[in-house]
């Protein structure tokens, strides 16, 4: 492992893709300082795996934001709208879906920000991933490029010539691919969550698009998902 | 004046630049839906002039989103940093100023840009200004053109083909011209505040880099600032 104490900034969500991006860069050496947000999502579970996470990467320092984005409605993720259930992959690959949080990703990437400014870090890590994305539009690597741009511009690292880094180790990788890496890196996947619509008491439920592609990735990757789900694709 | 119903969403501040923009958009002929922050600042009296600019001007909706910087520390604005005193001009062009709270321009286009996509609204004003920016990275004109790149591609809105667009009529604007455009447009600029360091009771300092730059404005544009100081420049 290279050891270099350089520090970054990493989005913790509770789930399995960033729980990777994290062992990564741990494993690159850097120094992790997360950063997770209370954003009124019905399934509080993602913050307390979050945290889990964060302590068993041993990392040096986790922050959980209290953000109100329920002001904004629009989304199943945040407010009473039906999660949609079984769609085929084709639809999950072209249409933007209800779960969608408006612009989610650039809230958190500039809080991320402002974090990295006063930690004068020049490196945030996120887990975004362009293969099994979902239609999300701020999941492209387009999107993170211009976010890095932007960045840039942003903040006093820019304009004294340091550059800050977007990092996206998983932007590339399929979810069987991400699981076996984060395997080998020794992720306990059975402390994250995916499910868009868990249980009350936090079982993921087996059939949301979410789950749907977890499920997808461990069976891909030969693995097993040691996660409770209370109601399985083959019981729809 | 041209009536087109458009929705816009604007940061309003409470301050002379946000209040100057806001009627700029009205004047064009927008539906305003301003959104202001209550992130800790010292001065809570920003946010009670905000509301009484939107009301004035009659805006369609405001809100305030409470937001929490103060975690990320480090600035004179939020924190117990002592403001800086009469500046020189070449130094306030020049540097960095203690007053830069990290990423706040880029936390608050991102809220706003949620606010736009839930309205399927297009268009977003922000009074920054680059003549007077007096140091931050976050209101040059190359900052705000590389936030509108991300967001277009950040958004449905992008991922559909419209075309979502940060205004910035200010940006070339010195003081004075501002204040004499808001003049012209009926702003009561005695209903805005720009002091940095304000008295308890809400009187501004008028010895606080901000209030150097508003006071010169106003002998510049050869009109007459109403509001109260505490202490002018005369008698530092």
């Amino acid at each position: 492992m290279i050891k270099n104490s350089k520090k970054a900034v990493i989005l913790l969500s509770g789930g399995l893709d960033s729980a990777t991006a994290c062992a990564l860069a741990k494993a690159n050496g850097f120094e992790i300082y997360a950063i997770s947000f209370d954003y009124g999502q019905r399934h509080k579970m993602e913050l307390t795996l979050a945290a889990e996470q964060a302590k068993l990467q041993n990392i040096k320092e986790h922050k959980i934001i209290k953000i109100d984005l329920r002001i904004f409605g629009a989304s199943a993720l945040t407010s009473e709208i039906d999660v949609p259930k079984n769609r085929d992959e084709h639809k999950m690959q072209s249409e933007i879906p209800i779960t969608y949080v408006p612009a989610r990703n650039t809230i958190f990437l500039s809080y991320a920000l402002a974090y990295a400014e006063v930690l004068s870090a020049f490196d945030i890590f996120i887990g975004v991933n362009a293969v099994d994305y979902s239609g999300y539009p701020d999941c492209r690597p387009e999107y993170i490029k211009a976010f890095e741009v932007m960045a840039n511009l942003a903040t006093k690292t820019g304009v004294e010539g340091k550059k800050l880094t977007i990092h996206t180790p998983l932007i590339d990788l399929t979810k069987a691919a991400i699981i076996k890496k984060g395997t080998e890196l020794g992720v306990d996947y059975s402390k994250t969550t995916s499910c868009y619509d868990p249980s009350i008491n936090g079982l993921a439920c087996g059939v949301c698009d979410s789950c749907n592609l977890r499920l997808k990735g461990f069976s891909d990757a030969g693995l097993k998902d040691k996660i409770i789900y209370y109601k399985l694709p083959h019981e729809k």
